[in-house]
């Protein structure tokens, strides 16, 4: 091996955060899964998919094996920019981009690497998505948390911390990354008035909006409005976008939109070169299928699965625990008053039931050198998240029950 | 759009470069693509992939669709594994690790953002797979260019820089990057005695070596030895494979071997997540498909190709134009004395027969500002790279005859 130091300095401090779902239990076998971000399987439409791929390899034969020439391949970007036309996001190819990515975490990830590095700050929610936390630490060490309330990211907060780092002269942030509508792991959505004075705020402070939409497109009432589409300036907003919760995550299929210079740099970095064979299944089955229907029936099951984990919970949890209402999305975030949700946890999975522990959708403390378990307290400490979309009604009840078991046992109810 | 400096300077360095393929003309319609690095259309088996995605589904229903549960994904890690192994390259999970990637050139991406930045240096072949110089351009200005011959790269030349830039103070190389087997552009191979030799002046100079394998497979007459095989101190060879080659390049399934801090730091970088459905498809495939009669297939189809192009080559070119002899893999490297085939190209395009010039397998000087062309001669102005892999025997005929033509009408022969 190298005997000179063998990582440069930015590796090195990447790699100084704990290794991804480092402290995690593993969910032993038959526990009911609250825990998995994962879609209904009901709504994976897996023989359509097969269908598409006989399809496509009759009209295509061996082209989506290359590295160019599928029509399927490209319909799919066509696709996407039709998509984010209803959303009300245009994409004109010069002054706004697309770029179609391995999810939308892929896109994070480009945004990342373009935009930081370890002399750079970046905003995120508290809490918000554990993997985008984990892509943000490869990057920088400054990660300024911002609280949420039950209208999303608290404006008022954010505009303190800006405030304060101007007159102190620290490194004002590049970006603020955002979950506005369904927001992971709390349900929240970001209110229409605070969309507009965030956009404002933005101008104002000089940053950048990364949207991540992955939920927008599952709402139960009304469909909402993306950051992006309020874009007055068109260059302050990079939207980010996947099918990964409507279609399947093990595809692998999202896209980035935003300023051109920040989608060309990020192509400049995007090493994996295109995904022909995936992307053109994916483009055959939006082509053929009946994309508007089977949306309309994700947003109705999902609603269904949303309102029985909320009446569930009513039954089940003490007085004292309370839950967000959320609008669309995946997932319910409760508050467990005076318990420590990552020493539950153990107890919950013994119990027969796992959730992810508040603790890992807040930026993660460099953990001291020998350090085995992470360092005690953050906001998230008595918080978890429950996800209501894959599970069945009758996995879910049982495993709130678990749960609610647990909660008083350790809590000595 | 962000008044401050947009990208961090790391960011600006590497958008200096020109664009991947900036100056490469487009192919016209019906030319003949004696440029394509593809698979041969009859050796991509469509029919037996669609075949096994019908029984992956069948047996897993919607599990390859979500991030993990898949047997038959799991079952690829395992067939790299074996695969490795008939390499004589073993994966003890401990000291030496094994990495899935999106193709090889993830994996090439990987490891150059774990192991380079501005202040390191790589050593190259001169001429390279071009993929590669993009993405070490995107960490460094400091690409050192090792020139070859008909034995692969030239160790004494490398050894002379290494010795000089010991000698002058200058920043020693992190690794070498070489593609030993069947080279991309060349069809060289490394000797035996060169892979030894190679291996000792690694140690010494304290450099790591990245070998890339993607046309290990695809052998002529005898199966080669790969660098990670002698690789006696375990941690000094970084494997990069792909079934781009041998199953075709759409699916983007690689992997990486190598020592495991390596791995592990390429692990916590690699943000695209699992790509469980085409991983799944893929280790269904291999599963249940007949693969080692499919690779003997593959080599006596390339082999015959090969022996065909030689064939037309030598019926139809000016007598001072020479060409290499490959082992194995996909290219033959052409030099035509006298003539610039950059310059060449449009003649050659216009008269429906398209190759790579030599040019975009050195590394890329940075264009002058304003600049619309390369800049002037590099060691490859009179090379030229040919496919013989993705053309029929009847297209070849074509192809080799218009450029033959295309070289005596520029040089007035």
């Amino acid at each position: 091996m190298n005997k000179r130091e063998l990582f440069p300095p930015s590796v090195r401090a990447a790699l100084q955060y704990p290794a991804p779902g480092a402290w995690m239990p593993e969910v032993p076998p038959g526990a009911i899964r609250l825990s998995a971000g994962y879609p209904d399987t009901s709504l994976i439409p897996t023989a359509e998919f097969v269908r598409s791929i006989q399809v496509l390899v009759q009209e295509e034969r061996d082209l989506p094996f290359h590295y160019l020439g599928s029509r399927y391949a490209t319909n799919l970007r066509q696709w996407a920019r039709n998509h984010l036309a209803s959303r009300g996001i245009g994409v004109d190819g010069a002054q706004t981009q697309l770029l179609i990515t391995a999810g939308a975490i892929q896109g994070l990830d480009l945004i990342a690497r373009v935009l930081l590095d370890s002399t750079r700050a970046v905003l995120v929610e508290a809490p918000t998505y554990m993997e985008a936390l984990e892509i943000f630490q490869n990057y920088t060490d400054e990660i300024i948390a911002v609280p949420m309330d039950a209208n999303g990211l608290r404006l008022d907060a954010l505009e303190q911390i800006l405030a304060a780092r101007l007159a102190t002269h620290q490194v004002m942030p590049t970006f603020l990354y955002t979950i506005p509508t369904f927001q992971n792991p709390t349900g929240y959505t970001l209110s229409d008035a605070r969309r507009r004075r965030l956009l404002h705020l933005a101008k104002r402070y000089d940053f950048l909006i990364v949207e991540d939409d992955a939920y927008g497109e599952i709402f139960f009432q009304h469909p909402p409005v993306a950051l992006k589409a309020l874009d007055e300036e068109k260059d302050r907003v990079i939207h980010v976008g996947s099918l990964s919760k409507v279609l399947g995550p093990g595809l692998r299929v999202g896209w980035s939109v935003g300023p051109a210079p920040i989608i060309d740099a990020m192509s400049v970095f995007k090493k994996d070169l295109d995904h022909t064979f995936v992307e053109a299944a994916v483009g055959c089955y939006l082509e053929h299928s009946d994309w508007p229907a089977q949306l309309a029936t994700i947003r109705t099951t999902y609603r269904a699965r949303c309102d029985e984990m909320l009446h569930l919970l009513a039954k089940s949890m003490p007085p004292d625990v309370t839950w967000t209402t959320p609008q669309g999305g995946y997932f319910v975030w409760v508050h467990v008053p005076g318990v420590d949700t990552l020493a539950l946890l153990p107890h919950a999975l013994q119990a027969g039931v796992a959730y992810i522990p508040g603790y890992y959708f807040y930026p993660a403390p460099i953990p001291a050198e020998g350090a085995v378990a992470p360092a005690g307290a953050c906001a998230g400490t008595e918080y978890l998240r429950l996800s209501f979309s894959h599970v069945s009604p009758t996995e879910m009840a049982c495993g709130i029950e678990r749960l609610a078991a647990a909660i008083r046992a350790v809590r000595g109810d």
